[in-house]
């Protein structure tokens, strides 16, 4: 099977689950109180709209290297979807509760960074099976773009993980490493975006 | 009509309905106890993704083997995506009522397994209609791929009847049916995927 | 602009508008009650998610025979993709009020009836204006199947105007007659598709 | 990347936030009463399904003059994705609460303009920067269609915060405007659609 229809239908529940997230984007009440009294919700839109957005051009440069898929990359890579389908849950979860404090809100940013952390395992797993004896990537694949890969998703795991375990101390400290992290790549990867490293 | 509007048309329809399953996670209350306690949502959302990607995997393998489709191609394929896109329905019912067990958990259980015994009828029916006389094969279709996909397909009626009809001795016991038959599907193609089962 | 991204556009609101109306199919309490009482919701998809899919055979037929669009098209089509993506909201009247009679289900009827009008008009529009001295009709495209188009056109609003009236005698009366032209449709253009009609 | 990519994903997410509208058209109590007291449900629901059209219309113009993107460019069209899937927001707010008028109606007029500005800000932004110094041109781009682009994106961002700030003055108003703005695109570009302008 070659790589478009893979892509269509990964780009379709990438920009329906993105989408979706607005459906948690809700106001009770008097508008004037509430629309400013929401803001979590507003903030936990903005944060996994761009998440998955972030996910979907990685998801688009790796999928651009390959040559080809075999029956593992798909349903390996349809339990990717399957973790990113599910983050509007959490999302839900954080917007609902992350002001409360307490258990409430560390249990809430504890199930965001597991989807997360879940996302990236299942990622890894892709990558790294479809360059395994360059298994699946096309001839044309530049290995220096594939070990640049490699080596921007290591850090991936531990550094999800970590962000998830700092909410035992602190959930407000934990999703704001999530955001932080979310825009540290949006602008590391604008700016110094080197030609080895594929759109 | 080419087969690529059948397929983006498909692959649409199967990607928002895969995605709208998460809809119907949602905890209420304080999240700590919600999380936990609502893991059969998570079961059934996680069931049901891979169900859908399933069939979005086999419903392209079939797609692939056209050469053009007809009116009543189109029209079958229409049936068999308003069953597909039926599937949260009872998908909500089993999360909602498994738990409870008794016959609320036997009648949830049933619409599910009707649910997907009328898919794979829908499937055959499109199936045996393409492949009679070759009617809308590629001339450069496969006989012993196609061979392969007749013989994977004709179980799959019996083995969800039986699999339904399970409910009525245990409701537990006919949905892990459905869920080793997912699981089953995803390990064996996968472990030993032959070149002439197509992607 | 080439007819391309209209038709993946198109597809694309056609197939979220037929799988969001799973979304109204819902059974509260006692499944086994109630999945058996909610059967106008069953009824109301299945009618709903085939006229949307009969739309989209159609609206393939109509922008194959294409060759260009121009703005005004554009914005018929999306006039047209705004009456269709409406269709859930009448759909959920009627399967919400059918049972009770009376002016309760005339009115869901009639503004299900209304809805399925202003389409048939919109497609009207769109057509006329693209055949309209060939305008925007590919040079390829053969005279006698756009004759046909415009033949299988011509009774669509006159019927669906007729049918919606039928309300005022019975409603039961008038969805039966909007679900019997989609089963006529269905039918007969499976039966008796000749050459002339494009896919 | 080529711009295939950046196109469906983006159409993907504009057909879903359009046709997510319908969810927030909804009837309670007898539809007699209720089809008709909802109007402003169907207004709102009319005028973001164009304004979301509109945009459809307007970035198929502009991705059709692009050669290529880069990695900033994407980001900018994540956060304009960003903001355009938000719009069901502030309709929902604005169908709930403009017939009320006083405080609330202004602060969900306010919401709305507000989202509106800020899809005109992300707009102007990718569209100065994939231009500026033909960054992203492509080589065959008619200067005569990209400066007449660049002419007719220069009032948007002033309109709309005039339109916005009507809402001090006047709820309705203001809304008016928006949907004066939506009808007078339309008809403008419709009517005198000249050769220069892209589809």
């Amino acid at each position: 099977m070659g790589t478009a229809r893979l892509e269509t239908f990964s780009a379709g529940v990438l920009a329906i689950a993105a989408t979706l997230l607005i459906l948690d984007v809700h106001a009770e009440g008097s508008p004037l109180g509430q629309v400013v009294h929401i803001w979590p919700r507003y903030a936990a839109y903005a944060l996994s709209f761009t998440v998955i957005g972030i996910i979907w051009v990685n998801h688009n440069a790796v999928i651009g290297l390959l040559g080809h898929v075999d029956r593992r990359f798909l349903f390996m890579n349809l339990f990717f979807l399957l973790v990113v389908a599910f983050i509007p849950f959490p999302t839900q979860l954080v917007a609902d509760h992350i002001r409360a404090g307490g258990h409430d809100a560390r249990d809430a940013v504890l199930a965001y960074g597991i989807t997360l952390t879940l996302m990236a395992v299942a990622y890894n797993v892709m990558w790294f099976y479809a360059i395994r004896e360059g298994r699946l990537l096309k001839p044309s694949a530049d290995p220096k773009t594939v070990a640049g890969i490699t080596r921007s998703f290591r850090p991936g795991i531990p550094i999800y993980v970590a962000s998830t375990l700092v909410a035992f101390a602190s959930s407000a400290a934990s999703i704001a490493m999530f955001g932080a992290l979310a825009l540290f790549y949006v602008l590391e990867s604008s700016m110094f975006a080197r030609d080895e490293r594929p759109v």
